[in-house]
């Protein structure tokens, strides 16, 4: 029976994955405008162009399709993280890279859409943690690695007695966090000159000194 | 005919003033609880415990509901804030009661409805903020004056050569946006503990050491 399902849609549809990847990216765009909240089901599949039966097809539930929606973008961004942060560079020039790339897709995102529209995935804490254990639980796993990533290379610049911040899981937390309050005040102000904080900051919280390469990038 | 819409509403509500107040305590806890965009009108009057109709005798639109929530809100946070930042205490110990009182009010709300709810500005900020210019406006005005009374106390260290922090107004921004960016992780989390370290950082940030009492009152 599920196999005549899924000839009978394929032949509906075309190639199913297609239609997996246009609700998603759909489903990517609206959230980023609007939230998860203001979004329907309708709305997601008619600025994806497929039939709104084809949605519960791919997706159980809204939350799922919110949870797909995450681990992709995740996916993405880890990549770009993993290449920046176990890249050869010094330690620090590595964190100043993190906040380049950090600026310039925000940047990015507002040349293509006229707003800044922040870091999906803290926007995506602010407006529902406190709703879905499954999205609150998703959030928590792709910030505990972002900040043992970051980690990583606090523990390497200290071993090279490059900062003096001892508590390198600490000071890993206070730079994401001042990443994305950062990254929320550039959503705010539509600006993302608030991003050339960070590094500055980054120092300043690592009771670092700039490394002269990274001051010359700068 | 205004007047007589007045006086019949009057009695219809009872003291119309008490109505409003209701609507605007449901709506706050409603958009603490699960946003702006999940709220429906219906559901404010019905937890204010108000016929439906009353809404719009109140409020023009949603949206203006919530500019009278921000409102409301600024008003209390901007008396504790101001207590504290123009109190006689020394400066960076001023700056200390600012964190303590936050997460105090953070591991309040905690214990009042079982999660942590975080800041209502940057919920809003990274909910509403691309969607309504009239709500991004105000919250432009509200951190901006945070960040402005954060930036006098900065100045007041700096004469009293207790920071080496120069530019007062990028360390105020700083201090805010890791306020922000903490208050975010202590609602991911669920867990107050995190905004322990807004002290140490805010000292890391300002760099300044603590000073003797506020260390001692930590």
């Amino acid at each position: 029976m599920a196999a005549i399902v899924d000839r009978s849609y394929t032949r509906f549809m075309g190639r199913t994955s297609d239609a997996r990847e246009k609700i998603l990216s759909a489903a990517r765009s609206l959230i980023e405008l609007r939230g998860y909240s203001a979004l329907g089901v309708a709305e997601i599949c008619k600025t994806a162009g497929v039939p709104k039966g084809s949605f519960y097809y791919f997706f159980e539930s809204k939350e799922s399709l919110a949870l797909a929606v995450i681990d992709e973008h995740w996916a993405g961004q880890k990549r770009t993280w993993t290449r920046i942060l176990n890249s050869d560079e010094e330690p620090l020039r590595r964190l100043f890279r993190l906040f380049e790339e950090t600026e310039a897709a925000q940047r990015a995102g507002q040349q293509s859409c006229g707003t800044v529209s922040g870091c999906l995935f803290g926007n995506l804490t602010l407006e529902m943690s406190n709703q879905t254990e499954a999205i609150r639980t998703r959030l928590q796993e792709i910030f505990d690695a972002q900040v043992e990533m970051v980690e990583a290379v606090i523990a390497e610049a200290l071993e090279r007695k490059e900062v003096t911040a001892t508590d390198t899981r600490q000071a890993a937390q206070a730079l994401v966090a001042q990443l994305e309050g950062q990254v929320l005040f550039a959503k705010l102000y539509n600006n993302t000159h608030r991003l050339n904080l960070l590094w500055v900051n980054c120092l300043a919280l690592l009771g670092a000194r700039a490394p002269h390469e990274a001051v010359a990038g700068a």
